[in-house]
């Protein structure tokens, strides 16, 4: 049987998971491909290190991406630099690249995606969002027939962890991101996972397959869930939602909304069943209809499922022009659309109005009741939390403008001590 | 822009789709293709007909399937013959195909993907299964990286949509099922839907597409919902179940189990959210863990989504040599594997005493208990229904044997009207 060569670039995590797959399931990919594919070497900085596959190890990158018995080249190291050096060396060494590095395809991927059409190679980066859900090859491929409209997700694991942690033990976000820290579910430094950029990555190239725009990781609004409370979690369930940190792209004649954060959505929904460090996407197109998808968004081995997919693809393919393009469109193709600054996105809002032990929230719900019916200028639900001293308001559709303003107003009635607003999703 | 002619057997639902969606997304579709899709003719039955989208008719199926200027058949038509024969003539005259009947894959398609295979072409069947999910694209190439263990699924919407609305009305199959038709959610004939006919099609070829094993449609062990009353749903759910009719294929060490039956599953497991005409799909791989598809799983423009998305990957990789086979493997390289009889499936197992009014459900619930414990020699639970007059066994994992056996002498109480069994899916 031929070899199929690859070169790893990085030995942790995810490229420990691709040698173990590899390995345990030789014989099945052997059957698809007609190949056996070959760790041949892995670039890593440092020869002192864990080994467990007995991979030929190398310092030398340019025994990677510059010499001729590499068929394929898979980046695992992340970030930006060196690994976007690595990758164009490599594409134009008329290398096949597969990577799973969502913060280099968010920001330099249009540009690398042209690179290798022009060398006339793979760039392929399943693995970039949502781990081992096959979710890029769905939008553009298995969804191809549909204009998309919405691409939503829960596609951060750890900010997923955290919100479930903290609805079913009550606990406050600091503690949870203790423990999450401690399980090895959010990093020493967690800042990419709970401000939702890493979130914010991903959505970038969900919104990009989708929608067939350039990506644009700098378009995208960008919330974590720092701010988010056991008790507003609570409230919400309350009210029938479970608060879940998602990335939202939305097309419309308008132009194109992306933003990431936190958001209330029905308990019925299939979202408020994605629990832990689980992924769920969910998908409208306009022939489709809804779709949803879940499961494993991160770990060793389920992101190196969507690494050897793309593996397996190139091997079946051979010839990237007679293939899907990585986005759905070829880069040329991709369309620029306007896009919806966060002031005019319209949303359903959750807004609670905390106050001082001793306020009198049945009069002030009045006042606050005066207020939003004259700022909203539609439906609206008010309700008094006396053990949380809160009043909640859910608004109908609204857009960011007025809902600050509610807010800044609210601000000026005695008791009221601070005031917070999280979207509302309905489906 | 160069066209890419089409050639329809059949202008129903389906056909009716493509149309349409062809029509209303085209723009994006040549963007995606670079190529312009056509319907170039429709063969139909008589020309009488309504032509919504007029389309150029012919009663001549040599002017789809046996005309130079065809470069895709699509098959519409359902059935065996003749759609056999028109597949088996444009595979032979080097068209590629693609097809929406499960009931001809399922039966027929080694032997037709062989013939593809042979001529150079391709024999594409997504809507076949679960409408617009892509579910076989996503277990040959998004997830190919793993051995999968298990795929179960609501794969008929019909079934579907009667358990939901007996278990949201508590009527009872007869009239849900009236009302169904009514509807159009079910034929006049609803026998391959009740049966589980339809959904045995469709597990065949989720089975083979899952486990690289040949189209075995004699192989699966089916069962419909007939037997299924408004009470057993009542009482599942007094236990912590829905009530589902699954598809299921499990493949271990010993063989491969196939089989089609109502099913237990926890109210808490995304199946159990999967409500009326809707689809869904659970699948268990060695890399990836658990996933988790739903949407919907017929209707015209869902079912035009699938066909539609086999019509762009055909586009695209141009060569079905340089593509993933249908099935994931090549035909000759599917395997057989051992197929395990229903009286060796273990399972879990809800069992029904229905009794006469007059009966001593506590003293009668000990005399079984004690007959369980005998036959199963393992863990159960049972419980006495008053309003039901009804003692139900939840059963650990068992052989169906054990089950025929306790139910058999369960018959010999006096007050014992009836027995029935359920199986339970736990995950």
């Amino acid at each position: 049987m031929e070899p199929l060569k690859l070169g790893l670039i990085g030995l942790g995590t995810v490229a420990t998971g691709v040698a173990s797959v590899l390995h345990k399931n030789q014989q099945t990919i052997v059957r698809r491909i007609r190949q056996t594919p070959i760790i041949e070497r892995v670039y890593v900085r440092s020869l002192e290190r864990e080994n467990p596959y007995n991979l030929n190890l190398t310092t030398n990158i340019d025994e990677i991406i510059n010499h001729s018995d590499i068929d394929i080249v898979i980046e695992l190291i992340g970030g930006i630099e060196p690994a976007l050096s690595y990758i164009k060396t490599a594409l134009t060494n008329g290398k096949s690249v597969i990577t799973a590095n969502k913060e280099l395809i968010a920001k330099y991927g249009t540009e690398l995606l042209a690179l290798a059409e022009e060398n006339g190679v793979f760039l392929r980066f399943e693995a970039a969002v949502a781990g081992g859900i096959p979710i890029l090859k769905s939008l553009r491929e298995g969804l191809a027939a549909n204009e998309i409209d919405t691409v939503m997700g829960i596609i951060n694991g750890t900010t997923n962890y955290i919100l479930t942690e903290m609805s079913s033990k009550g606990s406050d976000f600091a503690l949870c991101l203790k423990e999450a820290q401690a399980h090895g579910y959010a990093e020493a430094d967690p800042t990419f996972d709970i401000e939702g950029i890493d979130a914010a990555h991903k959505l970038t190239i969900l919104a990009s397959t989708a929608f067939g725009i350039p990506l644009q990781f700098d378009a995208v609004y960008t919330e974590g869930i720092t701010q988010i409370s056991a008790e507003d979690i609570t409230i919400a369930r309350t009210e029938g939602f479970a608060i879940k940190h998602l990335g939202i792209a939305k097309k419309s004649e308008q132009g194109v909304e992306l933003r990431v954060h936190p958001t209330l959505v029905p308990l019925t929904h299939p979202f408020a069943q994605v629990h832990g460090v689980l992924n769920g996407i969910f998908i409208q197109g306009n022939a489709v209809g809804e779709q949803f998808m879940s499961g494993r968004g991160a770990g060793s081995e389920a992101t190196a499922s969507a690494v050897i997919a793309d593996l397996i693809e190139i091997a079946h393919n051979q010839t990237a022009q007679y293939s899907a393009p990585a986005l759905g469109f070829d880069s040329h193709q991709l369309m620029e659309a306007p896009i919806i600054q966060s002031s005019q996105f319209e949303s359903r809002y959750y807004i609670n109005c905390q106050c001082s032990a001793k306020t009198d929230l049945k009069a002030l719900s009045e006042r606050l009741a005066e207020m939003a019916s004259e700022t909203l200028r539609s439906a609206f639900k008010i309700k008094i939390y006396d053990e949380n001293h809160s009043v909640i308001i859910l608004t109908a559709k609204t857009i960011e403008e007025n809902v600050e303003k509610l807010m800044n107003n609210a601000m000026l009635n005695e008791g009221v001590v601070n005031t917070k607003s999280i979207r509302i999703e309905m489906f």
